[in-house]
């Protein structure tokens, strides 16, 4: 898409899976979590009210399905869905999988603790059970 | 509206503002941030994919301008906003204008230490700001 340049610091932290209508869709590289960014492919996008209302729309589609998906192919019990920003300002949406008892259960996820690296064999497995549901 | 109920907790942490179409604007009770909550007038709302494609679209308009009125309202540097229901199950979305140096900054405000209560003068001040914002 013309016009899209990812934030560094967000394509070094995520691997990018597909490429949804509005957003590239990226696995953050944290196992800790089934944790999932959506980037809406737009330059000079801070707030959600710097968008148009139809990517806003596209936006919130796309979250239902990834978040409906991340359900299904990770069996989580909740799904948290937010976009902070307060380090990297580019527009990004972050969707996460969690269950009682996880490493920040019931804080948030942000700022907690290290980030863990996938071993090659669940992140593949994971990232096809995704692909799958979405 | 038929068939809405809100959640004990909420209704206890929070102060009724007004109502847009479809969802209560609701004032946290913590004077640390400006903090919105938007709760749809909904039963049964657990996560975002369990509304309909509508309300998604509503929430999402609802969104932006609360976040475009609370960054007005309040000055604040950057919106956060989020919808995790780790602790509440009933669907709401936190909206609040963070601040570099805020008390929780640069990591999220949820769980962060104790809540502060507004004192009336500024409660009502801010409100006032906020509503002829939206």
């Amino acid at each position: 898409m013309a016009n899209f340049t990812l934030d560094p610091r967000l394509a070094r932290d995520t691997t990018l899976l597909t490429r949804l209508g509005l957003c590239e869709l990226r696995l953050m590289q944290d196992c800790r979590w089934p944790w999932i960014l959506l980037v809406p492919q737009r330059d000079d996008i801070v707030e959600i009210f710097d968008m148009t209302p139809l990517d806003q729309t596209m936006l919130t589609f796309e979250t239902a399905i990834t978040a409906k998906a991340l359900k299904q192919a990770s069996g989580c019990e909740k799904v948290n869905v937010g976009a902070l920003g307060n380090q990297v300002r580019q527009f990004h949406l972050h969707i996460i999988g969690r269950n009682s008892g996880d490493p920040a259960w019931p804080g948030p996820v942000w700022g907690h603790g290290q980030a863990e690296s996938w071993n090659e064999a669940d992140r593949s497995a994971f990232t096809e059970r995704l692909l799958a549901a979405l």
